[in-house]
């Protein structure tokens, strides 16, 4: 590999143009943009009017595979394009940075991770919010065990708003067939692996997963779900892209104190024991030793994609770690596969879900999938911001 | 009836015992306390050291009923005590102001109402939180209709936390024959009874309550529900005495805005037009309206006991209206019930529910409960305190 890792986008539409946008802005020195594709002419004709001479535009992610002069594609496609492309890529001898969710159904991200496996190729997920200071101070300090096990984490992420315009503005959005699911699958991917992530992987769900609740769409726009964790945690997690205005809060009470995320802030309260200890030893029925209301401290970094890109580049030059791997691609889709599964059957589902019987559910739902007659639109206007500590 | 409702405080435990000190403050003067019962020697043997002389000791509630020279009774006694002490009171011509909860099922608290109705006596409810002006105010808001329907409701309500020695300052204690539950009887009938007054009464529950989770008891002390209600709107209800520090927050999003009450205070976000309009006239994908955040005005008065009290004096002299009423009680407990069922069987069970299988459910519990070796203890310490916003 030459000094820099010269990398392929494959789907440039809102996502993708901003990838590139951010690989020619100069703040990902060892990334360097070779190509682009998008089975989209009106995509192809903005790569050629807006992007600099010498990066090769393809007409599909396949051509690009086969032909571009690059060590790593990034892949922007939609979701059911995810695994076909990175596996090709990786047969093809590229390392391959995908987009959010790694796949739509475990089963397939399995096989990627396989294929991964096979060939040598690094395959990282772009979970950039694992890059935010607020996240990563938090997984320190639950790192440090000075706050003891976790009792229970309540995370209210309602603000991811969307107009029905939103879902109008492309014929495979927000379908079973074009998208595979709703806000869990779309927004969500970087809470549930952030959850993972900070609080470890849930042992069972029960869900509720209303569909086409707030819009006129097919899949899920309404989620609540209840976890529980080895270790006898619970946990609540709920999501909507019909609130506004919006929370994101996230709240993780552990034996030694709680934490609180909100409005980019982490609030702390440590007790002086642990409560398991207190609870048995204490004199007084009604015990409230005092608490002290801190604010983690973080390094006020947050280079989100930018991060995610250059860590990429970093491992595949000098084995630096990753932000996020297959594998924490495969957990948090193995949670929302879960929670989908929960939410259609209406049963508590032990981790990880039966992959044939959501497989096999999720197919009868695509059968049902209504294509939509709206042309596919790219927008311009940062679609990202979604709170403070949220973006997609 | 004279000029003042002489009442009876039957009970005289850490509840009983503070109402009679209110009683006696001076902040009642409607009301006279002329009787207390209690079946302890030593809680009789409190009331004559410390009660003034000419107040009447009882040695049982159905004593104090047929022989005391009251209009009204105050019943603080053990929760399975409240339907057969009510129904003997209305019968021989008393009122009855009854501790939370009404009763232990909503069978017994229908019969209640029966006895309310066809002896003409007056049935109301300690319901004080509802006197707390942050509730008021809430309400007072949400009856305004200017932020329209109910979308979605989050309220933990973890502040409740007891140690072992609370539980084990009483035979009767956190036991299915002594008390009838846990958390959900004990500590938060005040919460299902706002979340209904505020938010309106669930259509369905479902929802996970974990049995001596964090105590040695048999009674739960965790947990999670989840609701609906009609018109679509959906809610959780986080709730423990095992979580130190504890929260005490309810979130309520409806369509035109947000009310977010924590630590005394309530936020609000007003749109300036209902989200549901917006969302299918904005050409804003990812439409985010500037709102302003204020904090709800309240009176600031917050009567507690005092404020149920004065309004059950003011009922009985002048028909005033209560503060709650016995069909607020049965109302709350109906929700209670429907928890504990949903948590007992794993269904999602429709309000109100079957009451006969509560009732066997219940039954059943009762026979395998284990009374416990320690004997009572009345604390002389504030026990009501549990943080901001919410007291016992």
């Amino acid at each position: 590999m030459s000094e820099k890792v010269r990398i392929g986008v494959i789907g440039i539409g809102n996502m993708g143009s901003e990838h590139c946008r951010n690989l020619l802005s100069g703040a990902c020195p060892e990334l360097e943009l070779t190509a682009v594709a998008d089975l989209r002419a009106s995509r192809r004709e903005w790569a050629a009017q807006k992007l600099p001479g010498g990066i090769r535009i393809y007409d599909s992610g396949s051509r690009l595979i086969r032909e571009a002069d690059c060590d790593a594609v990034l892949i922007a496609a939609p979701h059911y394009q995810h695994e076909p492309l990175a596996v090709e890529a990786m047969e093809h001898g590229k390392h391959v940075l995908c987009e959010k969710p790694i796949a739509v159904s475990a089963s397939r991200a399995r096989h990627m991770l396989e294929v991964s496996r096979q060939t040598g190729k690094t395959l990282a997920l772009m979970f950039n919010q694992r890059t935010n200071c607020v996240y990563r101070a938090i997984r320190q300090l639950l790192d440090s065990g000075e706050y003891g096990a976790l009792k229970r984490m309540n995370w209210i992420v309602t603000d991811w708003y969307r107009t029905q315009k939103y879902y109008d503005s492309g014929s495979w959005r927000a379908t079973w067939a074009g998208e595979g699911g709703g806000v869990l699958l779309n927004q969500c991917p970087h809470q549930l692996d952030l959850l993972i992530w900070l609080c470890g992987m849930p042992e069972t769900v029960t869900a509720r997963c209303q569909e086409g609740k707030w819009h006129r769409i097919e899949v899920e726009d309404d989620v609540t779900a209840f976890l529980t964790f080895p270790g006898g945690g619970t946990g609540v997690f709920v999501t909507s892209t019909g609130d506004l205005p919006g929370t994101n809060r996230l709240e993780i009470d552990l034996e030694r104190g709680k934490i609180v995320c909100e409005d980019g802030q982490v609030r702390c309260r440590r007790l002086p024991e642990s409560e398991r200890v207190l609870c048995f030893a204490s004199e007084n029925p009604w015990e409230k030793p005092q608490t002290e209301e801190t604010l983690l401290e973080t390094d006020g970094e947050n280079p989100q994609h930018i991060g995610v890109m250059n860590a990429f580049a970093a491992h595949l030059l000098r084995g630096e770690p990753l932000t996020a791997s297959a594998e924490d691609g495969l957990k948090a889709l193995t949670l929302s596969n879960a929670i989908h599964l929960a939410g259609w059957t209406g049963e508590t589902i032990t981790l990880p879900p039966d992959e044939e019987r959501f497989d096999a559910m999720l197919a009868e739902k695509i059968r049902h999938s209504v294509r939509k007659e709206t042309p596919d639109q790219t927008f311009d206007t940062d679609h990202s911001g979604t709170g403070s500590t949220a973006e997609a």
